[in-house]
């Protein structure tokens, strides 16, 4: 079996951190909690006004590493791997590409080991990749494929309007749904 | 039609720009001319001993912005684009990860400008990724899976010995080879 994981959503905690981010930068604009948001972009959920404001937080070289892991998620993974399943993590950079594509490599490194590095692919047409499953945060993914994998959503609350696909609750039941 | 290319090699004159840069760094040292070559790795041609030095200049902070493009394969796939093919670059980072993983995405920028670099593919295991033709120095690609592409040999001193595969000679048949 092999299993294709997201990075930033499914392991990484990059809207917490975000949210974290702006407040501490911007305490004096509006921000949106994260039960509230409800599109996959942050350009999309905040004021246009706010753009480069909001790309400021993310693009700063210093954001990846304060990325606290979804511990549950690198616990699953990291199982997986016992179970013998064929697990990468499937991750498309920033447009800015300048500091995250090492950062996620670091990250990476820092929260799962060297080895798993190993297991770290950058893509931006996740279509490409073979898998059973792609465990993805993003509503809907297309690319110049139709995916042989099928696509569980991450649930989050930019996610919910999406109900003809299988989900995983904050990693509580991947078990069920990976029929592992 | 998709195609995958690696870069180092062809499309990225890293080993040009290896034995340029050992030459320059190690004068008083033995190389090895590019046409007697016969392994994939340096570390399978140079001595043991000298593994350390050998590291040291691919794994330099500005050995990669200076390889040259191997022009040839870059109109190549410039043309390839034009025709419609879905073209990806499919290449793999070096195990020390600290400045290839940026610098290969400035290198794409640089000589293919930015867009192309959306067409960058960080990847350890090739056998994952659809498409039907892989375009790579390395005599054998294998991975957790069947490829399904044809694995065609871009043609080096150190591949030769494969005889069972089609092959692309400094990008002078490339037309004939995919049937475009």
């Amino acid at each position: 079996m092999i299993v294709l994981v997201d990075m930033d959503g499914p392991l990484a905690d990059f809207e917490g951190t975000f949210l974290k981010e702006w407040k501490r930068m911007f305490p004096n604009e509006p921000h949106i909690p994260l039960r509230h948001r409800r599109k996959f972009y942050f350009r999309d959920d905040y004021p246009q006004r706010l753009l480069s404001k909001v790309e400021s937080v993310y693009l700063d070289q210093k954001f990846y590493p304060k990325i606290p892991p979804i511990v549950e998620g690198l616990e699953a993974i990291r199982e997986m791997v016992v179970l013998g399943v064929n697990i990468f993590i499937c991750t498309t950079p920033l447009s800015v590409y300048k500091h995250c594509v090492f950062e996620k490599y670091a990250w990476v490194e820092r929260h799962l080991g060297y080895d798993f590095t190993k297991r770290l692919v950058l893509i931006r047409d996740k279509t490409l990749v073979h898998g059973d499953f792609l465990i993805d945060d993003r509503p809907e993914i297309t690319g110049v494929l139709k995916p042989i994998w099928e696509h569980i959503i991450y649930d989050c609350p930019y996610n919910r309007q999406i109900i003809s696909k299988r989900r995983i609750m904050r990693w509580r039941n991947w078990r069920e749904i990976l029929g592992v």
